[in-house]
């Protein structure tokens, strides 16, 4: 048999996920790795491109829903990392003690909550005064400014965002986008009179995130977090996944509703229509260059990236097939048609670079161009342009309507990505048969799990009931789907009658 | 007398420039200043999005001029600025010796050149095996970087750019916008076959810069440094200044032109089309936030600030001005006109806030808003509303016509802007009368120099007696005009003849 075209290029197959994504991130030319500190790529002008269309697209959102851009200092001085460390020290305890955390004294010693961080303690010749870490996220240094902000419920909800560099100092193996130490960070932060108004701002994220997903054309599991993988300080988080082609989730984006717990860490607070003062109650949403990484893992195949029309840099690529006649009139008529397409606000490149088509082709497809246009002298003979899109298939279309045709192809390629990430994701998600429990009470699964997978199950258990659930099957509690099931169903651990629908996965 | 409005309203006036400048850019909410780490500001919405919308300015220059965007780490290791030092103190050796930078060898022993940099030694609890620094600029990053993008020659011109924080650890007093510790930063980074390309790549450069200064409606001194205030690295920088209201000049751009010194020391080569390899000459670029702290210090007045139109985040507001009848009227009147006026691509804002229109007229005077749209139910009634520039006047145009005769007022408010600062600029670079020499050599003023001046001298002098022109006039060498005297003049310290015009300043 003859040797797939891909394999002869050198591009490991895609079912090999872990050597095809990152050689793609770099044969794409989205980001060089060869930068000599680990975890920080340098951004490439392609996958910078790629990037700020999809920044392009939340900061749409973001005009659309009434936030407005902030940008903090990225140090944050260590004093405000204590106040933090206080509130999650209160937390935990209040979680130990089963008390409501409003009911704690907020004067607590911090208790050393380490923190993957990096310090900036030197300047010049000079040890600082005051020790700095630069930002993993931005709530400390926000909201120890938002009490100057906020004075009375006129103020509120106050609707923040940024898009900044933020770092973790990551001890893990790290993957360009997935698990990097410097990230492209999207962070929005709200304030709201109460937590019902809060509430409403957690279902205004999650369909953002919706839209957005749809842009890039990925399926998601949305689901509220068990209580041990939420956020510091929050009252519930809601991460949101994408199913990578090796059947681990990545986290892409989440969302907090922080109640007044933070509020109450950082003296927060409103002068209500009474002239009482009150704790607001706030949400964060993050997003991060993660999205992008998604959109690298769960598109590709054995030839290179797809990219999903809304966020390729190029939407579509352009190239003259030149023969020893009429090339002049073949590039004319490309230029033309490139124009053309440029002035109904389409992203097109003509690649008249002198190579052969097929290295074209090859380069292009590498990157993930969701379409081709070709244009030799018989096509432009007939009065037609070739449209091959980046999903498969070929077509002729007259070139006096080809700005329609390409739109439509655009929108072809678009609805192909989604029906093809719909069903790997149904195929996934497979419903875990109810343990078994011996007469001394010890769990054991009906059958083996396999790693790929990620496992449905209805659950009511305790906390214990589910560390034993995570050891039996190598598998996390994604946590409780956003749509339960419509009936109730027996727990798969207890027995007892449910609606909630629970998710295991391996995560990145 | 009464007193003026604005004191009223605690605004000091624009000529106490020391105190206008630090209320205003709070007053405006362009920054708050009250993050607690000095010189690390806060950006507000306001003042980031007409920063942003400057950004957005430069964005397209460098699409036009076929720059392509990048983004690197921030973080620097240490052993890049090692580099760094032994090519500076190898270029001081040879200035020191008079001899040809490219004779000497690279391997000297850094000097310890002393940068004001933020370090990061330590992630977590772990002190780190390679220290890294904040990026000041990006140099020691990219051209660790180019050697591995570049080959040959066709990879040539190759033109980056990237719009990134940046970190000084200033230990003057900091001044919003004008000298902080954290910097919004602009960058371009090119490299070129050889020296006379990249000269091009200067005056393409100082044509980008005139473009976007045009739109600032900003006048600006265009200078040759001094040898001594070069770019360490650079064959020549050419510095480009606006003059402030206190006299003082603000540097808001620089522009290097490095020769091959940076590509010997980072070995930044490509093979010619004769196959031998050689040395690329390189350029780079730098703006940063300053060009707002520009807009706010040329252009605002006793009442606030005024933004051009090119970069307000309101280019109008309309204010309604509501009787007890035919409220409803009326602002569905004004909502269609910002209807109108939104899809002819304008940015307005309709301040439909229960306050007085007075109080409105106020705070958008203090934000600097271009013009201001005011319509009433006698406006309504005959078919009108009243534009009023923030430059001045007042007048009333007919509704159906608005949108054209809203363009030709921002126009006109523009235009004004350019004519208000030319004419400052030029009444503000005075004659310095030849110097007199006594019998014994010594060099005195001809007549006392004002602080808030600018100085023009022909000098063709040595770097000796820069020095004690310096001296005597407390001005600093700002550099050679971009266009000399026509006609050649004496020199004002030996009485030579010459051709240069060089002006002295005192700068920010």
């Amino acid at each position: 048999m003859a040797q797939p075209a891909a394999a002869k290029r050198g591009i490991p197959p895609k079912d090999d996920f872990n050597a095809w994504y990152p050689f793609m991130v770099e044969a794409a030319e989205l980001v060089d790795k060869r930068y000599p500190v680990k975890g920080m790529d340098v951004w490439r002008p392609y996958g910078w491109k790629a990037m700020r269309l999809i920044d392009g697209l939340t900061h749409a959102e973001m005009e659309r829903t009434g936030h407005q851009e902030v940008n903090f200092p990225l140090l944050i001085p260590e004093q405000l990392l204590e106040k933090e460390n206080r509130l999650v020290a209160r937390l935990q305890r209040a979680r130990e003690e089963g008390v409501d955390p409003s009911e704690l004294r907020m004067d607590e010693e911090a208790t050393g909550f380490a923190r993957e961080v990096f310090w900036v303690r030197h300047a010049g010749e000079t040890e600082l005064d005051v020790p700095m870490f630069l930002r993993p996220t931005s709530e400390t240094a926000m909201y120890s400014m938002f009490p100057l902000w906020i004075r009375s419920h006129a103020d509120l909800p106050l609707k923040t965002y940024q898009m900044v560099n933020t770092f973790r100092y990551e001890t893990k193996q790290t993957r360009s986008f997935i698990r990097v130490r410097e990230i492209h960070f999207f962070e929005a932060h709200t304030c709201h009179v109460d937590e019902a108004d809060a509430t409403r701002q957690i279902e205004e994220d999650l369909e953002i995130a919706a839209r957005l997903m749809h842009d890039l054309c990925l399926p998601t599991l949305v689901a509220r977090r068990p209580l041990w993988d939420t956020f510091p300080g929050a009252h519930y988080t809601v991460g949101i996944d994408v199913v990578m082609p090796d059947g681990r989730t990545l986290q892409v984006a989440s969302v907090h509703h922080y109640r007044d717990q933070w509020a109450r860490a950082f003296d927060v607070r409103y002068e209500d229509a009474q002239g009482e003062q009150q704790y607001c109650h706030q949400t964060t949403y993050g997003m991060s260059e993660r999205l992008l990484g998604a959109v690298v893992g769960v598109h590709g195949d054995d030839r290179g990236l797809i990219l999903p029309p809304a966020i390729a840099p190029h939407q579509a690529v352009i190239v003259p097939v030149l023969a020893k006649e009429g090339a002049d009139d073949v590039l004319a008529a490309c230029r033309e048609l490139q124009a053309q397409l440029r002035d109904a606000g389409l992203r097109v490149h003509l690649d008249d670079r002198d190579l052969r088509p097929g290295q074209k082709y090859y380069d292009w497809e590498i990157r993930g161009v969701p379409l081709r246009l070709e244009l030799g002298p018989r096509d432009l003979a007939s009065g037609e342009c070739v449209l091959a899109p980046r999903t498969g298939g070929k077509d002729s279309v007259p070139l006096a309507g080809a700005t329609e045709a390409v739109k439509e192809a655009l929108e072809a390629v678009a609805a192909e990505l989604r029906k093809r990430t719909e069903k790997a994701n149904n195929t996934c998600i497979h419903v875990l048969p109810p343990l078994t429990r011996s007469a001394t009470g010890r769990l054991s699964l009906a059958e083996p799990v396999e790693p790929g997978r990620i496992y449905e199950i209805p659950f009511d258990g305790s906390d214990a009931e589910a560390a034993m659930v995570e050891e039996l099957t190598g598998h996390s509690f994604l946590g409780d789907a956003r749509e339960p099931f419509a009936k109730a169903r027996k727990c798969a651990v207890s027995g007892k009658s449910t609606n909630r629908r629970v998710w295991l996965a391996r995560s990145y």
